[in-house]
C-alpha cells in the first residue's frame, strides 16, 4: 500500500500518567525549524543521519542499510528480546531529552538481554513518528542509544521508520535487544528452589522518585530525575549471575514486587524477602529518596517495592553460591504456594502499608 | 512510568491513501463485545490467548515468557531485519481481516531475511494498541503470523504489548525477523558487477491491483485482493539464490524500479532491465492484472515496475550461473552511473510511460 501524500494530525489532548489533564506541555510533536522536519529531510536523509550516530558494533557483519542486518552468534544461541515505548505512556519529550529516551530506550533491552545472563551485541529499532517530527530529536534518540550501548561494545545495526498513524501525533519506537550467551545456559524465570538465596543488582525506587519529582513539576534532586531519564541497568551483574549457578533471574522493570511475583510464578515458590536486609540496599545510606519522600509526605519504601524502570535485576542463586559482584541477599525461596511476601506480610499489605496504590504497572486499566 | 489509567481514543478522521477522505469505513477501533477488549482481558490474559496461536519455532530454545527468547543461530551468526506496520498506512482492518494482517506483517519482514539468502527462524511482535481493541482481532493476528511462518519452521517467540498512544486509535505492529544462513554467504546489495544477469523470483503489480481494486469499493476478482491482502513472497528463491553464487539481492517492497535503484546504487552499477522480458514474467498469460487494469483504463505495467509489497526478490548472477528453480532473467547489468532503465529508457521514463505517478512509494510526502 503507498503511504499517503497528507497526513492529519490530530490535536492531541495530552494527558498525564495519572489520567487527568495536565497544564498542556510543549506540543507532543515539537515543531521547531521546519527544514528539520522528517517530511522536509526526507526518508533516506533521515536515516543518513541517524546511522551516523549510531555508532558500531563489534558483532555485526553486516550492519544499518541492507535488507537486513548479520550479527555474529559465537555462542550457537542467539538472546533476543524487544520492547515498545509510547510517547506520552513510556516518555514524555517535555520531561526527557531525545537523548535521554533514546538511553532509556536501550537500557530498557538490553537490561532484558542481561536478566537472561547474556552480554548484549546488537539493537535494532523501529520508528513511527509523525511527518513533522524534528530530524535534530531523532538523530539525539540515536546518540543516546549508542552512548547507552557503547560500554558493551554493542550499537543499533539496522531499523525502520515509518509515518505514524494518520490520527497520531506521537511518536513510537520499538526497540529490539540481541545478546550472546557465551556458552552458558540461559538463566530463566522458572528454576528458583526452595533453599536458594534471593539477591538484588541494581537500584530501586529511584526512576520512581524521579517521576514524583517530574510529576510536580520540579526537576531537582537532579540524582533522582536522572535515574528516571537514564536507568543504570546493572549489565555486567546478567552474566556474572549465570557464573555461580543463578538458579533464574529477572529484569525488575514493572517494580520489585510485582516482577518478584512472576518470578515466584514460573518458578512455583514463595520469594520471601527481608524488609531490613531491602532497607539496606536500596535506603542506606539515605540520600535523594529520603530526602524526596520526606518534601512529599511519601514511604520512600513505596518506590523501593512498586516503582518500575530502574531495571534492576533479581535472582535467586543456591545456598552455597558466593554472590558476585555487585549483588546484596534481599531474602530467600521456600516452598509454598507461588506468591511474594516481604518479612512475613503479604505483597499486596507490604505495598499497602507504605502507601503505594498497588504492587506494579497495571497495564491497560 | 506507570501506564495511565484511563486513555482518551481520539476520533480519528479517516484518510484513504490518496489523501482524499473516504466514506467512513468501520471504526479504526473495532468495538464488538466489550467483554473482548484488551482493557477487559487484561495483559496477561491477552498474551496468553496470542501465545496460544503462535505455534513454535523449532530453533528456540527459549519461547516466549521469560526476559528475552533464546534461539538456536547454528550458522554463528544470525541475520536480523524489523519492519513497522501502521493502521491507516500500512493495513486498514476494513480490507484485510486480522489473520490477513498477520500474513502480511509476517512476510513482510520473512521475505527481507530470504533477501539475505537466509531461511526464517522466529519471529518476535512488538504492539502498541488502543485498550479497546478486541482481543479475538489480536488472535487472529497471531494465529495469521503463524500460518504464514509455519512452512518455514519458524514462528513468533517473544514480544512485547503496550497502550497505544494517548491520542491514537490505531495499531501499531512492529515485527522483528531472525535468519540463518546455512554457512552461506549473505547476499547483498552491493555485490552486482557489470556483466551479471538480473533475475526476478516471485510476482511483480498484484499487490498494487488488489489495492486498486479495493480501493474503488470492489472485492473481485479475489486473486488480486487476495495477492494484497496476504503476499506472496518466494522464500526458498533466496537461499537458493545463495547457492549459485548470486552478487547481490534484495526484496521488492517498494517496487521494482525503486528497489532496483537501491541496488544499483549500492552496486555502483547500471540495471538494464528488458521490457519483453518483463512482460514475459509478469503479465503472460494474461490474468487479473489485465483484467482489472482495462477495467479500470490503466496500464498493467505501472503495477509491474512502481507497485510495492508483493516481496519479490531481485537478484544479480555471474553470467555464467545456471539460474535456481523460480528465477528468471529479465535483465543484464552494465558499468555507467548508478541507476535503473528499462529497455534504454530511464526509470522515471518508464514509469511515466506506464502511467505510474513515480517510480515507488515516497515516504512522509
Amino acid at each position: 500500500m503507498r503511504r499517503p501524500r497528507r497526513v492529519a494530525v490530530s490535536s492531541a489532548t495530552y494527558r498525564s500518567d495519572g489520567g487527568r489533564p495536565v497544564t498542556r506541555p510543549r506540543p507532543l510533536v515539537a515543531r521547531g525549524d521546519p527544514a528539520d522536519s522528517v517530511r522536509v529531510v526526507g526518508e533516506f536523509g533521515v536515516i543518513g543521519r541517524v546511522v551516523a550516530r549510531s555508532g558500531t558494533a563489534a558483532a555485526a557483519e553486516v550492519g544499518p542499510g541492507d535488507d537486513a542486518a548479520v550479527v555474529r552468534a559465537p555462542d550457537g544461541r542467539v538472546v533476543v528480546t524487544t520492547d515498545v515505548l509510547v510517547e506520552g505512556r513510556h516518555f514524555r519529550r517535555d520531561w526527557s531529552s531525545a537523548v535521554d529516551v533514546g538511553h532509556k530506550a536501550a537500557a530498557a533491552n538490553l537490561a532484558d538481554v542481561a536478566a537472561m545472563g547474556a552480554t548484549a551485541t546488537a539493537l535494532l529499532v523501529g520508528l513511527a513518528c509523525p511527518p513533522d517530527t524534528a530530524t535534530s530529536w531523532l538523530e539525539g534518540v540515536a546518540a543516546g542509544m549508542a552512548a547507552e550501548c557503547a560500554p558493551l561494545g554493542a550499537a543499533v545495526v539496522g531499523g525502520d521508520m515509518v509515518a505514524a498513524a494518520p490520527d497520531s501525533g506521537s511518536i513510537v519506537l520499538s526497540v529490539t535487544a540481541l545478546g550472546d550467551l557465551g556458552g552458558r545456559a540461559a538463566v530463566l524465570r522458572s528454576g528458583a528452589r526452595a533453599g536458594d538465596v534471593v539477591a538484588l543488582a541494581g537500584r530501586l525506587g529511584w526512576s520512581a522518585c524521579g517521576l514524583a519529582v517530574l510529576r510536580r513539576g520540579f526537576t531537582s534532586p537532579a540524582a533522582a530525575v536522572t535515574a528516571h531519564r537514564r536507568p543504570l541497568p546493572p549489565y555486567a551483574a546478567g552474566p556474572a549471575a549465570a557464573l555461580p549457578g543463578a538458579t533464574a533471574m529477572c529484569d525488575l522493570s514493572d517494580g520489585l514486587l510485582a516482577d518478584a511475583g512472576h518470578l515466584a510464578e514460573d518458578s512455583g515458590v514463595v520469594l520471601d524477602l527481608d524488609r531490613a536486609a531491602l532497607v539496606r540496599a536500596c535506603l542506606e545510606p539515605p540520600g535523594p529518596l529520603q530526602q524526596v519522600a520526606s518534601a512529599l509526605g511519601e514511604d520512600p519504601m513505596a518506590w523501593v517495592l512498586t516503582g518500575g524502570e530502574d531495571h534492576a535485576l533479581l535472582a535467586t542463586f543456591p545456598p552455597e553460591a558466593v554472590l558476585p559482584e555487585g549483588w546484596t541477599a534481599i531474602g530467600a525461596v521456600s516452598a509454598g504456594p507461588a506468591g511474594v511476601r516481604v518479612s512475613g506480610e503479604s505483597a499486596a499489605a507490604a505495598a499497602r502499608s507504605a502507601g503505594a496504590e498497588g504492587t506494579g504497572h497495571v497495564h491497560f486499566s
